[in-house]
C-alpha cells in the first residue's frame, strides 16, 4: 500500500484515484496476510476510503446495498434452513441409500448431494462442512476407521475425495461459492460480458460432469480405501431415514422454497426478476412459514461475515474499475505478450494465476487480486473475451484443491487428521490438474459449440 | 395495507407512489402487531417493494448502504466493547463508591452512568439492559430486596426509577435511542432542518437536566424504598473495583475510544467528518487494538436485527418522501386544524402522539407511523418548525415511560418483578407526564433563549 503511494500516479489519472488503489491494495495485502480476519480488513479498508475522502460515506459504505451483496447474505440464510430443518442430510442418506453399497459409490453420493446443493447455497462451509462433513466422519466411524492406523480403511479417501469434488461442485455454479457472484462482477466491469446464473451452468454443465465423473475416480484409483464394500452405510442411511420419519412439513417447504428460488434463478430471461429479489422471495417463505426464525438470521454469523467483507470489496472494485486505472493497465500490459499467440498468452498466464493458489488461503482474495489484471493481459493478447472470462471463472474455484487451506472446508477435512500432508498435497497436484486439463480441454470445445467464441 | 391499495391515489400521485405507501403502511402494521419480529416485518417489505417493481432492487436495499445505518450500527459494535472490557460496570461503581451512601444517591449513581453512556451507546438495551440492571438487580438482593414482600425494601424503587431515568438518558443524546437518528431523518425530510449531534444535545440540555433533577425525585418522594441509607452499596461498589484491579489496557482503551468519538460527533462543525466514518474509525481503533474481535461483531445479533430494520425503514421513508405523498398530506391536513392557533393546535396533537404510545411497544414503530404526519399537521398549523421538530422529537423518547413495554428496557425491568403493573402504570404515567410538561415549557424558553424558534 505504501509502495502504490509512493509512486507518482501515472498521467491521466486522478491523484484520488491513486489513493482508491492504494487502499485497494493494502486491503487485498491485509486478505492475504489476514492479521485480522479478513471481515475486519475490508471494514478498515472502508473506513479508510471514507476517512480519506477518497469516496465519499455513501459511496464508500454503496456496496451494502448492493443486490450482488444481499443475494449472497441471503442464500446464506437460506442455507441455514437446509441445515435446521435437516433437508440435506435427508438427500445425503436417499443418495447412500442408493448408492452408497460401495465406498466409491458412497463417496459420490456425498459429493452428489453437495452438488445439488451448490446450486443453491454459496456458502461451501455450510454444505461441505456443515452437512457433508459430519456424515461422512460418522460413517467412517461406524467403520472404525479413525485418524490414526485405521484412517485408511474408510475415512482418508472419504475426506480427500470429498474435499475435491466439493471444490468441483464450486465452479459448477455461479452459487458454488461466495467468491464466484463477485468473479462475475469483475468480469462485466472489464468487459462488459454478463455471467448470468445459466449462462455460468451452460457453460460448466459439460466439462464439469466429464471432470466430476473422471477426476474422483482418479482419486480412488489412486489412493483406495480399504474397505471396497460398504454396504453398512447404505443400511445406515436406511436406518436414519428410518428414525428421521416421513419428512416433516419444514422440510418439505424448504424443499419447496428450492425448487422455486433455483427455478426462478435458471429462468431469470423469462421473468426478469432481479437474482436478489428471487433470494429474498426464499427468505421471505422461510419467515412466513415459520421454517426459519428471525433469530436464526440475526444470529447467522457466517452470513454477516460474508456480507461485511462482501461488500465492502464489491464497493471498492467497482469504485477502481471506474476510475480508468484498469484500462490503463491493460493498454501497458499489452506490451508484455508482444508477439505471442493468444493461446499461449492464455495457457502461460492461466497456469500462473492457477497454480499462485499455493500462497492464497481464500479464493476470494486471490480472485479479488488477480482476475481483473490476468484477464486483461489475456485479453491484451487477443484471446476469444468469453473464453477467457469463462477459464478464469471456472479456474478460480478448481484451484482450491491444490493444498488443505485452499477454501473453507479445507481445514475442515484435512483437520479431521485422516490425511498427511504430503499426501493431501500431492493428491490435490494430481487432483486439480486433472480438472484443469479437462475443463480446459472439454471447455474449449464445448463453448465452441455453443458459439461462445 | 388492503385499504390503501383500495383507494385510488389523489391526483397528482402516481400509483407506483400509491403501491409504496400502501407497503409501508403494512410494514407499519406489521410493526405494530408483529406476527413476526420487527426486523423480519422489515425485510417483507423490502422484498415486496422490489418484487412488485415500485423500486428498483437497488433502490430497495439502497438504506442498507445508508451512513445513517451505518452510524447505528457501528455505534451497536462499540457498545459491545464496552461490555465486554467491563468499562460501564467500573464507571457505575465508581458513581455508587461516591455517591451511593443514601438510596436516592444510589438511583442516581445509575441513573447517571446510564445518562453518560447514552452519549455514545444508541443501544437502550446494551446500555440499561445489558450494563445498569444487572447491578441494581445485584445490590438490591445484597438487601435482601426480592420480588415479593422485601420488594419494596429497595428493588421496586430502583426498578422503577431506572426505567424512567433511561427513557430521559434517552431523550438527552441523538445517539440515546436507536430510533434518534431515525427521526432526525424524518424531521430532516419533512422540513429541510438537520438535527445534529451537537444541536440535539444542546436543545437537551437544559430541560433534560432539569427534569433529571425534578422527575426522578417525584418518583423518590412517591415510591419511597425502605431503606433510605445504603452504606453498604457504596461498600459493595468500593470491593468490586478493589476485585477489579487498575484499569485494563482494554479499558483503557474503550474509555479513549469513547472519548475519541463522543468529541468528535460533537464538533462535526469544526472537521466535516461524517458521523458514520467517526464511528467506523471507533471499531477500526477497537478491532486494530483487539478490544473487539471479529467474532465480537458477527456475533453480535442485536446490531443485526437493528441493521435489518433500520436500513429498510430509511429507505421506504425517504422513497415516500420522494413521492410527493407528504406534501399533499400536509397540504390536505391544513384544513383539520384550520381557525386554531398553532399553539392549541401544538398542544392537542403533541397529547395525542404522546399518550398514543400505550398502544405501542416500541418508540421505531411508533415515531415512524405519526412523526411525520403529526409534524406536518402542526406545522401547517403555523408552528414555529424548529419547535415542532425538536418537541416531537424529544417527546418520542420520553412517551415511553407510559407502559413497561414502552421501549426495549421496559420489560427487563419489569420483568424482574419487583414492581406490580398498576403501580408501574400509574407512576409511569405520573413521570411521563411530568417529564412531557417539564422539557415543553422550559424548552420553550430555552429554545427561545437559544434562538430557535
Amino acid at each position: 500500500m505504501a509502495i502504490v503511494l509512493l509512486m507518482p500516479p501515472p498521467a491521466g489519472i486522478t491523484a484520488k484515484s491513486w489513493h482508491l488503489l492504494a487502499i485497494f491494495v493494502g486491503t487485498i495485502a491485509g486478505l492475504i496476510v489476514q492479521p485480522l480476519p479478513g471481515g475486519a480488513m475490508v471494514l478498515l479498508g472502508v473506513a479508510a476510503l471514507a476517512l480519506t475522502r477518497v469516496l465519499t460515506p455513501q459511496q464508500a459504505l454503496a456496496g451494502y446495498g448492493d443486490p450482488t451483496v444481499w443475494l449472497v447474505l441471503a442464500a446464506f440464510f437460506m442455507s441455514r434452513g437446509m441445515l435446521k430443518t435437516g433437508l440435506g442430510r435427508r438427500i445425503a442418506f436417499w443418495f447412500i441409500r442408493k448408492l452408497g453399497h460401495r465406498s466409491l459409490g458412497l463417496g459420490y453420493s456425498l459429493a452428489g448431494t453437495d452438488l445439488l446443493l451448490a446450486s443453491f447455497i454459496p456458502s461451501n462451509a455450510a454444505r461441505a462442512g456443515g452437512i457433508i462433513f459430519p456424515i461422512a466422519k460418522s460413517l467412517a466411524e461406524a467403520y472404525d476407521s479413525r485418524p490414526g492406523e485405521s484412517a485408511r480403511r474408510l475415512g482418508s479417501f472419504l475426506m480427500l475425495f470429498l474435499y475435491q469434488t466439493d471444490v468441483m461442485a464450486c465452479a459448477m455454479f455461479i452459487t458454488g461459492q461466495a467468491s464466484n457472484p463477485l468473479i462475475a462482477r469483475f468480469a462485466q466491469a472489464a468487459t462488459g460480458l454478463e455471467i448470468s446464473y445459466s449462462r455460468w451452468l451452460l457453460g460448466a454443465i459439460v466439462p464439469g460432469l466429464v471432470a466430476f465423473a473422471i477426476t474422483p475416480v482418479l482419486l480412488y484409483r489412486l489412493y483406495p480405501p480399504e474397505i471396497r464394500e460398504t454396504p453398512r452405510a447404505a443400511e445406515i442411511a436406511g436406518e436414519e431415514l428410518g428414525r428421521m420419519g416421513p419428512m416433516t412439513r419444514g422440510e418439505k417447504l424448504m424443499l419447496a422454497t428450492f425448487a422455486l428460488v433455483a427455478s426462478l434463478w435458471m429462468t431469470t430471461a423469462l421473468h426478469g426478476i432481479n437474482y436478489a429479489v428471487v433470494a429474498l422471495i426464499g427468505i421471505a417463505v422461510l419467515l412466513l412459514s415459520g421454517v426459519l426464525e428471525w433469530n436464526d438470521l440475526t444470529t447467522e454469523r457466517g452470513a454477516w461475515d460474508v456480507f461485511i467483507w462482501y461488500g465492502g470489496l464489491v464497493r471498492m472494485a467497482e469504485a477502481l474499475s471506474e476510475t480508468g486505472i484498469t484500462q490503463r493497465f491493460a493498454q501497458s500490459a499489452g506490451g508484455i505478450t508482444t508477439g505471442w499467440p493468444w493461446w499461449l498468452a492464455l495457457a502461460v498466464l492461466l497456469l500462473v494465476y492457477f497454480y499462485a493458489h499455493y500462497g492464497f488461503a481464500s479464493i476470494t482474495a486471490h480472485s479479488t487480486a488477480m482476475y481483473t489484471p490476468f484477464l486483461l493481459v489475456i485479453l491484451a493478447a487477443g484471446a476469444p473475451a468469453w473464453l477467457a472470462v469463462l477459464i478464469l471463472a471456472y479456474s478460480s474455484n478448481l484451484m482450491a484443491g491444490v493444498t488443505h487451506y485452499g477454501t473453507t472446508p479445507g481445514p475442515i477435512y484435512f483437520g479431521a487428521g485422516y490425511v498427511p500432508q504430503t499426501t493431501w498435497w500431492r493428491l490435490g497436484f494430481i487432483a486439480s490438474t486433472s480438472n484443469l486439463v479437462i475443463w480446459v480441454t472439454v471447455g474449449f470445445i464445448w463453448w465452441k459449440v455453443l458459439g461462445w467464441w
